[in-house]
């Protein structure tokens, strides 16, 4: 998905807090506005919004401090969600349906999003009601039959916190999971030492995918991590910045997310709130099944 | 007060909210995307955020076109809030204390702004919160006494359909009211048209600002106004573009509105939702008499 005008302002936004968070002076916050101002000026309409909010917040830490901003907010959501995992290991436990109540709490925990918003709603509303919610775009059922045909799973993480509810969906697969972790520090999203505190250590193959941009933005991934996307049978991507950048990566790519911005509403063509499974490229496949049937 | 750097993102929204409302082309939205990333580059740090405003949408009226973005959105603000107007009328009838009834009848109205936001929550509910919550900043005591001792009031109106809500605190004032609004179209500010709509004709004089910048910016203004202005004993100034105009305006003014963004909270000291009647310069005076008290 390419990076709409619509999401201008929250880079912007990003970047702005991401300065306040490592404690800039005014005088670094307005050089980092101007530089913003000026990145945005020459953006090419094929830009995703993980690749701009890469070089985003390569500007935070070139002009004011390579610290990370988010360190102690990533702490504390993760202290947060681990704090839930008893209650939602229940959840999963005293489920008719475990995989679906596992899924459904994989895309609540992506309510942790210092991306899209800065004010994080209270976690267990927002577990409850995503096992209530109807799915605004459910492929689960094709996500189920892959998951019978394969022997394991690429996993790619998003956010710290999130990464509690990730483990509750890992730990009811019955197959392994390598579970992919930021190469650095961006946003809230987890990296390995963020991946450990969630315990992902204790039922994952932890690895990172070399790259500090939000999602995955293949050219700035390392080589390993490339050839093991490549290799991988099924892809689970989680979180909004992983659909931007795989939204049409094909159809062993599940994208699981909670819709929380107008702009990606708009291109999911869902509402905000909604909750998504969704294989990437099925338009794509769906037509070449429609083709074949005509023939 | 000056425009911070976070109210960037939100020149940015408002500049592509406007552009869409007159239905640009994708081309369009660019052009004014980057012409206002140029203006934001080159803004000096005493500018308010109405003197950005002004130039945002002047940006996109000169580059897509001249017609109201909000001209249909102002109609419909309208007529949702003439639809309460006979039970907020009631509301203030059946009150202990009228004024202060109609007081917070009118901060309520605020909450129709697309300056702000883009959408409006519901007014019935706005209203029943308002009736309830206590004041965030209560200068209500100065202002009672102050409408004791004028013959007239100037108010500066903010949007249209918050017309419909300030027209029932004007009826509840004991003396003549001039009612001001803008003097073009910004984005759902009342013009003189827009505050007829509202009926204000009936219970004002009604004249304008011959500004088309939102809030109260001097320098866009005409002579008339700012005659009057001067001469006026007493200043009403609603919402939050008057409050970036005229927080230090001095203690003839009062500023009425809903606290709508951190921004303007964190300016004001006060949290988002919280609803204000505030006379500019009252630090100040507190100072002053502080000073005197040691004398």
């Amino acid at each position: 998905m390419r990076a709409y005008f619509e999401c201008y302002p929250c880079f912007l936004r990003q970047a702005l807090s991401a300065a306040r968070r490592v404690g800039a002076s005014e005088a670094q916050r307005g050089v980092v506005l101007r530089a913003v101002l000026a990145l945005l000026q020459d953006i090419s309409p094929d830009t995703t919004p993980p690749e701009v909010a890469y070089h985003v917040h390569r500007i935070v830490r070139e002009t004011i401090s390579a610290a990370d901003p988010y360190q102690q907010a990533k702490a504390e959501s993760t202290a947060e969600a681990l704090a839930l995992y008893p209650k939602l290991k229940r959840l999963v436990a005293e489920s008719a349906d475990p995989l679906d109540t596992a899924i459904r709490i994989s895309i609540a925990g992506n309510i942790i999003d210092f991306g899209a918003t800065e004010v994080i709603a209270d976690l267990w509303p927002a577990v409850e009601r995503v096992l209530e919610q109807p799915y605004a775009i459910d492929h689960s059922a094709q996500l189920r039959a892959r998951l019978e045909n394969v022997d394991q799973v690429l996993y790619l993480g998003d956010n710290a916190g999130e990464t509690v509810f990730d483990r509750v969906l890992i730990e009811a697969l019955p197959i392994p999971v390598f579970y992919v972790a930021k190469g650095g520090p961006i946003l809230n999203d987890a990296t390995i030492t963020d991946a450990v505190a969630a315990g992902l250590d204790q039922c994952t193959t932890l690895l990172d995918n070399g790259s500090n941009a939000p999602g995955t933005v293949f050219s700035l991934c390392s080589e390993a991590f490339r050839s093991r996307y490549t290799r991988a049978p099924l892809v689970i991507a989680k979180g909004q910045a992983n659909y931007e950048s795989l939204s049409e990566a094909g159809d062993k790519v599940f994208c699981l997310l909670r819709v929380k911005c107008p702009v990606i509403g708009e291109d999911i063509g869902q509402p905000v709130d909604g909750i998504v499974v969704r294989q990437s490229g099925q338009e794509r496949i769906q037509h070449d099944k429609d083709h074949l049937r005509c023939q």
